[in-house]
């Protein structure tokens, strides 16, 4: 029990070598929590580290079961400061330093909700018609999208603060709603939507169940927690340079960018109006084809035959191309190559044309509120507020041509491509160069205006990736009918 | 590991005698989750019974800490069927029947809100002013209370469904926020708080992190469960009967009844006018004492003498009355006798009166909506629905007599009283004779329109009760000072 005390009182204090020395050496030290199970001393010592502290709590009871001399379980309850109550068991092992702890379970009081997940949540937040082919499933909106009588925040407080609640729904919830879904909530998006990561300065980083400890993935980064916590069936998001498909890869949701223009925006707040697309996730691929069937026009058609574009793979880390080349060959992918030499140019032509527009769509009201932003998106903006109009008719000439030669590439076929680059990054990789290397295989879609379906994959070490599969404008229902039968 | 397998398969099977065999026995078995923890196999075992089987999941890992032969730590790694991951500890023993679980530690992901608690949340969902005194705090605002642009719900879906949102905020809740309080959520009532339990039949019943798998106390059910759960700091409520010190006494939480007609209850859905109050519930005695310099009129002075009377206090169970009486002599409580003989009058008239006006303010829209009530609440609008007027009047005559009588008794002084007549019942106890024991209590206050301040105790058993301290109408704020700098 001395031990047990010892480690309460370093834990308070956070003394960080103290609590090392009280976590057993080795790999088979754990320590779990809603976060997620850490595995090794190593791994457990680096979370402390990094955490600045543990919440305030007290000790009610501490009921301790001896095993021997040398051995015994302590399952405390306590209770938080900030209010509830919490649990944790400990094993202990009397080592030659001393008693260790060789497993913990740590658990605290949920909040009323996630605010790294959530801006708002209801039960439901708004009711459907509770009739229709969506009955019974529950929509995250991604806070970009009007939902009547509620604000958008787009991810910054200082847009949510002068923002009023919307006279309507936007048109694609209206249609969820008529279907039968309810709104859970209003999911929280990176800023703007102008990110990949999955972090906002504001709010933080939603979880990623799926890969503890690291990125969400975004910038529909809420909409894909809520449905992978299981807080909501549907999460509706846009895709504009991959925001649909870098946290269905990150988490390992099923996902669709749609065909752009095929979905209408109304009530979206734009970011690139060029290349913005409705898109959602979903655990399954029958609800995501479900949800097609409610928002997308019927397909024009066109074959089934596969293929899998060298020059793209090898973009991706082997990890990932693995699997996916796996996952293509398996589905009856044959390879080619594209060249793809102009790849870079086409990217630089995206991301300009994409700043020229997201500066166009929200220039006036950040010039005097860049300091609002976090640094990322803020970077990103102040880049984007440079570019000329010169600049963007060059880009748009490249863009136009990218796009017809992406889509005579694509003709008719179902096209296989790395979802992400790689996997969830952690918070501390450099996060500006996993955009970048991801970009480059998401701008495909994106300059081609192309329908985009990421099907979750599992690297040889577990983690989640996607391949992604596209396909001519308009053939959204082919690749979501290709997912639910043949994957 | 066979053991853990078979426990496993065991709990998806809810096959109810495997699970007892492969817990130890014994009253040192353990079994925790965020209710709370079990103790003793028995408890365990009564509490399976009870559920109705553990969430459908698969274990994705298993993690095995073996100390000897005999004895061995599981970590297991989950994935719900609904979504999300969750974590479990078990430690386990080879006993001579075999090997069994002695301690286990479940954890599954929240949701994204915790609909027994809320209908609706936000971060916040209605920003304060974000200065003045009450800057930090948030609220939890009981279903009953206009919020702009929300709905009203009253704890029953089919008053939800009809409801429009509304066009301003009830006069306390702009207050609050006027003096920088942000609006947390909605929280969840007991029916037209119609009852003192802290059960819906639409919603559940909030937990009560303080008496787990006791009920929570009601009506303002939902407001006191987040305070406990340290979702919201102030719980926004009403007490018409009892509706605050219920669950402040079942929670363990500080609470007002404020005087009747001294706080403005404008935007606020009645129950019955002649008694309904608006309240509060905190953690602390010096917030419930800012939240009143906030909402309350100045006192009209009086003395400090305290008084703890005899034929209240033996309505309170040997528990509760003894702490109580404890609690009444630290403060320096003097005893005396006040006969009441006419008590179980007084409660049939403020029944009666209640039942009456109740009828009155929801009568018109329940007559052809009775079953949309759950069971209890039904029972009491059916007989409310009986009541005739001269009934009713011979009841007012009767309210009258005993509001002077009330006030008189209690003069200038400071009078204590048990808040319940017992600690929180469980959900199988005869909530309706507990019902009518503590309103024994609670209808002095009521029918005096008196202020009531719940100081939280425990009894010998570790469980929440309360005393409630009394004071002639207005003195509000006395009561508020005397138990933040005395109590």
């Amino acid at each position: 029990m001395d031990a047990f005390w010892a480690y309460e009182r370093a834990l308070m204090d956070d003394d960080l070598e103290a609590l090392d020395r009280l976590f057993a050496p080795g790999p088979a030290t754990l320590r779990g929590d809603a976060a997620g199970l850490l595995v090794g001393h190593e791994t457990i010592s680096a979370f402390r580290g990094g955490r600045g502290g543990a919440p305030r709590r007290t000790v009610l009871a501490a009921h301790v079961q001896v095993v021997d001399d040398d051995h015994a379980t302590i399952v405390a309850e306590t209770e938080l400061a900030r209010g509830g109550r919490g649990l944790q068991t400990q094993t202990w092992a009397r080592l030659p330093t001393g008693w260790a702890v060789t497993a913990a379970h740590v658990m605290v009081p949920a909040p009323a909700l996630d605010t790294r997940v959530w801006r708002e949540v209801g039960a439901p937040l708004v009711a459907g018609s509770g009739a229709g082919p969506l009955a019974g499933e529950t929509v995250a909106v991604k806070d970009l999208y009007a939902v009547a009588g509620h604000r958008v925040g787009a991810g910054n407080p200082a847009w949510l603060a002068a923002s009023a609640p919307e006279p309507a729904h936007a048109e694609v919830v209206a249609q969820l709603l008529t279907a039968g879904a309810d709104v859970r909530g209003l999911a929280q998006t990176d800023e703007f939507a102008y990110s990949l990561a999955g972090q906002n300065a504001h709010w933080g980083s939603p979880p990623n169940p799926r890969a503890p400890y690291r990125l969400a993935g975004g910038s529909s980064s809420g909409s894909a927690s809520a449905v992978s916590l299981g807080h909501a069936s549907i999460g509706l998001g846009t895709d504009t340079g991959g925001s649909i498909r870098v946290p269905a890869a990150y988490q390992g949701l099923w996902g669709i960018r749609t065909t752009h223009d095929a979905v209408d925006r109304t009530g979206l707040l734009p970011l690139a109006p060029s290349f913005d697309t409705v898109g959602w996730l979903t655990r399954s691929a029958a609800l995501l084809q479900a949800v097609g069937d409610v928002l997308l026009p019927p397909s024009p058609g066109g074959g089934t035959e596969l293929v899998l574009v060298d020059e793209l793979l090898d973009l991706a880390t082997p990890d990932v191309g693995s699997v996916v080349a796996t996952a293509a060959s398996r589905w009856g992918a044959a390879r080619e190559g594209w060249g793809l030499d102009d790849l870079g140019g086409w990217l630089g032509a995206f991301s300009t044309l994409q700043s020229w527009e997201a500066w166009r769509a929200h220039g006036d009201w950040l010039k005097p509120r860049l300091d609002t932003l976090g640094a990322d998106v803020r970077g990103r903006f102040e880049s984007a507020s440079r570019v000329c109009a010169d600049e963007a008719d060059a880009a748009r000439t490249v863009v136009d041509r990218a796009r017809a030669e992406i889509r005579e590439r694509v003709g008719d076929r179902l096209v296989v491509v790395p979802a992400t680059s790689s996997v969830a990054p952690r918070p501390g990789d450099d996060v500006q160069a996993v955009r970048h290397a991801t970009l480059r295989l998401t701008c495909v879609a994106g300059l081609g205006g192309l329908p985009a379906v990421a099907v979750p994959l599992e690297t040889a070490d577990g983690l989640p990736c996607a391949a992604t599969l596209l396909a001519a404008p308009g053939r959204d229902r082919d690749l979501l009918a290709f997912v639910a039968s043949r994957v």
